[in-house]
């Protein structure tokens, strides 16, 4: 394997072999293959793209540089949701333990925030307490026992892609579909879950902008896990206004009690159960995704998953009193009510200006090494369509100081956008998982 | 500055300002932007290009990474000529005692050959004696008191030039017309000259295949160097077969004294006259192209261009007497006729094989540490359009070996094409200077 050689096969647009791929992806993860090669190869997928087959190879060999995960031992199906991530987007955390309640095992390794993404462990760790590092041999352990597990990556977890992504990162070469697919997936596949649905943003504050790029995802997404043996579906969400009506760490994970007691904002609801019915249905749980749907209903109103997700916030250290009262999490000294400037109709809220804000007061990290303020934030947001009078809140900065909050005033008034007439709503999901791709795999293959 | 969005912005082919391309360059040169960087953005040009004005500001940057001589000193017209490079390809040799001889200075920079291709320093030290590395101060002086100079490039010659090659050569990113004019220019202008004359091969033994990429190429040249206050043209020449009937350090030495002599090969004397001509020129030193092709004919017929050459010889260190008798240069244990198979017209001679053949007998490197044997090589070949008879001598091998020469048979045979019929000759010159673009700058500023 000559490095210059497969660079140059990429450059000019013929199909690397499994065996060069493997070989360079080996290299590389090793030390022996220098990053800038593995840059300059990057930067040529990412003008030239790569066929599924190769996709697929470089998903494998970066799977394969680290640990995988052996769920054997579980006695439930496992499926688990990625989500490529987007303002507000607190849906794992309730989705985790209806899913769990309805039969499944979910196994669910996440990451931290970054930019003006937040990151489900660190609102996690909001309850004191709780633990996102736990031993493989512990994280089996909740698994088994309470049905689902939220934690952290470790370092033998995909450690190519780990070194890969931070390349990619300061190389320009984050926005490439298989590059992507890859590194969602090798982390995702090593969990070693049966099952994996996809819940693919697409809109202003996610990271695909047009509804085509978004498809393309998660197609590739889809049929890469099939590929590799699993079960696996996609759905294209809207992410032009933030999810919920709450962003920031300790706020998310109120409002995602919230939607474990059936109290939650409509469209977290809404998603939560669209996900989780699609992962009830390809665990082999629900015959179709109606009853899936059904179950998934069932499983708030019963009380049953904020059963579950106390029981895992119990079991991972944190202190399940903050589950039942999660209005003795931390709170801030300053909140804040942003007032609507005029009359009329709310027709669009920037997700990206409110990722941006919660940013600023202090609540996200410009750096890996950041520490983050997990109360300050944005609640009680106003959703698209809704009405508004001149002087109405239209939401409610929690600040650490009253200047952190003025700071921010011209950006929050700016982030929405206020018409004459109520707007044709958008659906929340955009693209149903039926038309990513209909066949199913009838069982699993090991890859 | 910010690299990765350097980076991007060239991805997303959008125009780099002056600035930012400065300080990227200036950054990389310093060592304080890592060189997975450089791989990316060299990798993102390969595909977008640049425009004439990223061009010129990437050459005057690297350029100015280094020294650039001071020629004023000087009291002639200075003028040089590059060649992109083929096999057989000793033009310069011939060329600068000719051009001196004719009024003008020229100092010239070369390189050393890699690969299948060779170099004119290492065809020079196949005289006793000569030396390739001056001082700047000793290098002005045969300059000034011979007329001309050929002398290897030092580390102060722009080196942010020296770096970017060596990374490209591994990252697959060789094959830009804007980094291989910026890499090309930023060493040619760095001597100081006021004119320089381009020799953009193409065909089969040429790095440019298409004659469109050599157009292509060769505009980019002369347009960046009229930019840059030089007066400047190109010629496009054929490099299906070798130049010559010699490919080899010694051998082409041989060769060039015999064009000296008025007794070389047609192709190169035709090819040094053209260059020659254009220089003479371009240098003001002859009015037009015509009687400037007959004052080259008067330097070679007079033996004046043989005795600047003996003097260059002389003043670098060598001796002297080889130039007279070239016989006496090193010679190998081995010669040996290949002969025709068959009856027929020569249709075609493969540059590159006759490259790797060379390569094979010892006289090239593979990599730029390796020694080289100056006497091996093939003498004697036959030219596109010859007939031949069975048992003709095609071409003459030089080798270490009997064995060494026998393992080359194979791909000797397969080198030279016969035919039935004889071809219509390409010409030598594919596209003349007058072509290429047709104004010249009325004289030189200071870029």
């Amino acid at each position: 394997m000559v490095p210059q050689w497969i660079i140059e096969q990429k450059r000019d647009n013929r199909e690397l072999s499994e065996e060069d791929l493997r070989a360079f992806i080996a290299a590389y993860t090793e030390g022996d293959l220098p990053d800038y090669q593995m840059a300059a190869f990057a930067m040529a997928v990412y003008f030239r793209g790569m066929t599924l087959e190769e996709i697929t190879v470089l998903t494998d060999a970066m799977m394969r540089s680290g640990d995988i995960l052996d769920l054997s031992a579980i006695d439930r199906p496992t499926v688990d949701k990625h989500s490529t991530g987007g303002i507000g987007d607190k849906i794992s955390i309730p989705l985790a333990p209806l899913v769990a309640a309805a039969g499944a095992a979910v196994p669910m390794i996440s990451g931290r925030g970054l930019g003006i993404t937040g990151g489900t462990l660190d609102k996690l760790e909001s309850i004191p307490g709780y633990h996102t590092q736990l031993s493989n041999v512990a994280f089996l352990d909740v698994l088994q026992r309470v049905g689902c597990s939220i934690i952290g990556q470790t370092d033998r977890l995909a450690p190519a892609d780990k070194k890969l992504y931070a390349l990619r990162d300061v190389t320009g070469t984050v926005p490439s579909i298989p590059l992507i697919s890859a590194s969602i997936l090798s982390k995702k596949l090593a969990e070693g879950v049966d099952a994996l649905v996809f819940d693919v943003k697409c809109g202003r504050g996610a990271f695909m902008k047009e509804l085509s790029d978004a498809r393309k995802l998660a197609e590739t997404l889809v049929e890469i896990s099939r590929t590799m043996g699993r079960r696996a579906s996609a759905l294209i969400s809207d992410m032009n206004q933030p999810l919920g009506r709450a962003v920031g760490h300790t706020l998310e994970i109120a409002e995602s009690i919230a939607v474990l007691k059936g109290e939650g904002p409509a469209d977290v609801t809404e998603l939560t159960i669209a996900c989780g019915a699609e992962m009830l249905v390809l665990s082999g749980l629900c015959a179709d995704k109606k009853s899936a749907t059904r179950v998934m209903r069932d499983k708030i109103d019963s009380g049953e998953g904020l059963e579950v997700f106390s029981k895992m916030v119990d079991a991972q250290g944190g202190d399940p009193s903050f589950v039942e009262h999660p209005e003795r999490l931390a709170t801030t000294p300053v909140c804040f009510d942003v007032l609507a400037s005029g009359d009329g109709f709310i027709d669009a809220v920037d997700a990206d200006a409110i990722g941006r804000i919660v940013l600023l007061l202090g609540g996200g990290r410009r750096r890996n090494t950041d520490t983050i303020d997990h109360a300050v934030g944005i609640d009680n947001l106003v959703k698209v369509g809704e009405r508004v009078a001149e002087g109405d809140p239209i939401m409610r900065l929690h600040a650490r100081t009253r200047e952190d909050a003025e700071s921010v005033m011209a950006v929050a008034l700016g982030a929405v956008l206020l018409g004459d007439a109520v707007l044709e709503p958008t659906p929340l999901v955009l693209v149903d998982s039926a038309t990513i791709s209909a066949e199913l795999p009838s069982d699993r293959s090991e890859g």
